[in-house]
């Protein structure tokens, strides 16, 4: 029977402790799987007073993560700590550069640094896995790296935050507006004191420049994915999307174009039969197309202690039957750069909903100033308040229209509304939310 | 660079043309991705007449499957020939015993003689791998033998046949029933011609038997499952179930219960709005549930020659990367037996469709038998038909009647059945189908 492999645990958070609780109860099938046990020797976290539900008397205890990260005790570090910076990033690259596998949660590391830290592992002929960076418990990672080798990607996308999901969710089915579901997801312990990160993309494009660069072999670069969060979303346009048979999603899309690759997160129509619309909650889901083959999609627990320490405790238990690939599935030397789709050349289908002025001629401007764009539109609904006794085009309130274009540029919708704006035939800012067809 | 991974092919139908296409297509990208490249150098089929879209010219060719198995030309066999017998068995034993790796697609085979195979395997340190032989392109099988190691298991479930699925979704459609769908699934090549061990639930079976064991580590045993068929399902129940809230799948289901592990394939009622209900045509699902985590499912095509090639590419993409685990995630020798829990011990939910017979107390009959069994009812609908201006009770005509029970056990429902069927109060043989929740 080989040696157990011993394990150096840092951060003990939410899913630093159930990692320590799963590798206590999976003990014997883990065993059964790898041939070999895999057992916490040491441990470090920011408070070592701080009440946890386990007991931490039998590991070693580290003040200095980046100590316990070379230390001669372990044959493996794992990162739970987070943060782009240090000590998370001097740990990663003190375990790495001593020939210690690494296995970290830390998508903002990734993200900005990922490339480098892919590079040290190969160098040093260890594994880096971080399974557990996007999708908490679903095997998003993995299927990438290893499991669709033979498949040309052509997009990819997905439900990336639960939070976000959890909050769309609820608008729908509560019918009560984004402020105040956020405010219940905070005392729920679903969003954050400070919400932005998670509301605003962040988090999605974090995840999305690493689920890319596995897609299609290129560079991380989450600087140049676009980022536009859900707190514009109102119920109208969720009412709206439900009519026209669509749900709202914030997804985080990588595709494949002719300009290179376009990178995404935004709140985006999804045909409600589509598979990612049922996603309800704090599900995650991602949705893999190549070409030549029906659409492959993922769909389980984004988040949540358990379901990410099941993400780790997977990813040791490939280290500790000996599975090593690349990083991000071939080697950081052959990944080649990210040629960046610009955002203005997008082309897809636009719900565009607006308030037009309640006077003759408005829906005509509008019409006009959309078709010297060449927009065509699928559908369109203005709706007069019923029963208030006023003839259409009298009562000086501004009417909603709705309109869902056919395919066109993210230029022509923005340059239309822009002279839309410029005639002054609306009232405040149109929404505009993207369409994604599966 | 290392040496080239020689593949020798043995099977030349969809399948196996689509990995030769597959391999000269994703040449780049396997390279960067294992670090080696993978070329075909020998094949084998029963006719080399016949005719095929891709030149096997530069392929030696061997009239004997088994010679190529063993060939000192080849570095990896890839078995396409299907069929749990010969020539297929023993050309996969013949190259596992040489020391080659295999990668095959046979469910049949796998289902039947996997234990051995899999221990032979280990015996040579060669690897054993079958991504494509259970929902196509979707990979399940490298999800539950490394991906979510951490997990306990309790459940696994799906849609693991299309014909079935793609049957049961165009009656839905098209309001058609279940034969007319049947001969024009024939037509369009997405059912056999004789259709029986698609539509019967045996190739599900089969499939299953080799998830439950990568599960829960268990022997393979496709005997221990209970197997019923689509044939007998009407467009009156896909209509009950869409008033109920359900849609009617076949499921594939293997569940840890105290009695052991129950195994079954039968048309299952699913909740409307679960990822799986919305699972429609030739797509494949797969569901698992782990303790204290919320399920993962995974969606995909379940068929075709392309997605089944991906899976077998990205087998082959493995042993090019040196990954090599054990085949059903743990060493041969540890797999424990199948303690089979019986079929009538199984406790659901039950849909059940009867005709009535139209006369005073037949309700009543009824009820009484079921509340013996200590069946309680979820609901009951009794359906006279409308505009006939008969009174209930004297049309002489039998009324349908639809029940869903609470949780019950498949020997109460059984006997509950059989009491009514003895009191003479219903027509023909009742409905019965089994409500899966999520």
């Amino acid at each position: 029977m080989p040696e157990p492999l011993k394990v150096g645990l840092a951060g003990l958070g939410t899913v630093g402790v159930s990692v320590v609780r799963l590798l206590e109860q999976g003990r014997a099938k883990l065993l059964a799987r790898s041939g070999r046990a895999i057992e916490i020797v040491a441990v470090s976290a920011r408070s070592r007073s701080k009440k946890r539900d386990v007991d931490l008397k039998k590991f070693r205890w580290f003040a200095d993560p980046v100590a316990l990260a070379s230390d001669p005790s372990i044959d493996v570090f794992v990162e739970l700590m987070g943060g782009a910076g240090d000590p998370a990033k001097r740990a990663v690259e003190t375990a790495l550069a001593s020939g210690k596998p690494v296995v970290t949660a830390n998508k903002a590391l990734l993200a900005r640094h990922g490339q480098k830290l892919a590079a040290l592992a190969e160098r040093n002929k260890v594994a880096l896995n971080f399974e557990a960076s996007v999708g908490g418990g679903i095997p998003i990672i993995k299927t990438l790296r290893e499991g669709l080798n033979g498949d040309a990607f052509t997009r990819i996308y997905g439900i990336l935050n639960g939070t976000c999901n959890y909050i769309l969710s609820r608008m729908e089915q509560d019918r009560l507006a984004f402020d105040e579901i956020l405010r219940d997801a905070q005392r729920l312990g679903y969003a954050e004191a400070d919400p932005s990160f998670d509301v605003e993309g962040y988090d999605t494009a974090q995840k999305l420049s690493i689920l890319a660069s596995l897609a299609f072999g290129t560079k991380l670069d989450p600087n140049a994915i676009y980022v536009e969060g859900i707190s514009s979303i109102t119920l109208a346009d969720l009412d709206a999307a439900d009519e026209l048979g669509y749900r709202v999603k914030l997804l985080g899309v990588a595709v494949k174009t002719e300009g290179g690759i376009e990178q995404r997160v935004h709140p985006t129509m999804v045909p409600k039969e589509s598979a990612i619309a049922q996603v309800m909650g704090v599900t995650n889901a991602v949705t893999v197309d190549a070409n030549g083959l029906a659409p492959i999609t993922l769909v389980g627990p984004g988040a949540g202690g358990m379901a990410t320490a099941s993400a780790v405790v997977s990813d040791l238990a490939d280290i500790a039957s000996g599975v090593r690939t690349p990083p991000f599935g071939r080697p950081a030397a052959r990944m080649t750069a990210m040629r960046k789709a610009p955002m203005q050349h997008h082309e897809g289908g636009y719900y565009i909903r607006l308030l037009a002025r309640d006077r003759p001629g408005s829906a005509a401007t509008i019409a006009r100033r959309l078709a010297q764009q060449n927009i065509s539109l699928e559908s369109i609904v203005q709706r007069h308040e019923v029963g208030q006794g006023v003839q259409p085009g009298r009562s000086g309130k501004p009417v909603p229209v709705i309109m869902i274009t056919y395919a066109t540029s993210e230029d022509a919708v923005h340059k239309a509304l822009a002279a839309v704006r410029r005639d002054r035939v609306i009232s405040g800012r149109p929404q505009v939310i993207r369409i994604e067809k599966n």
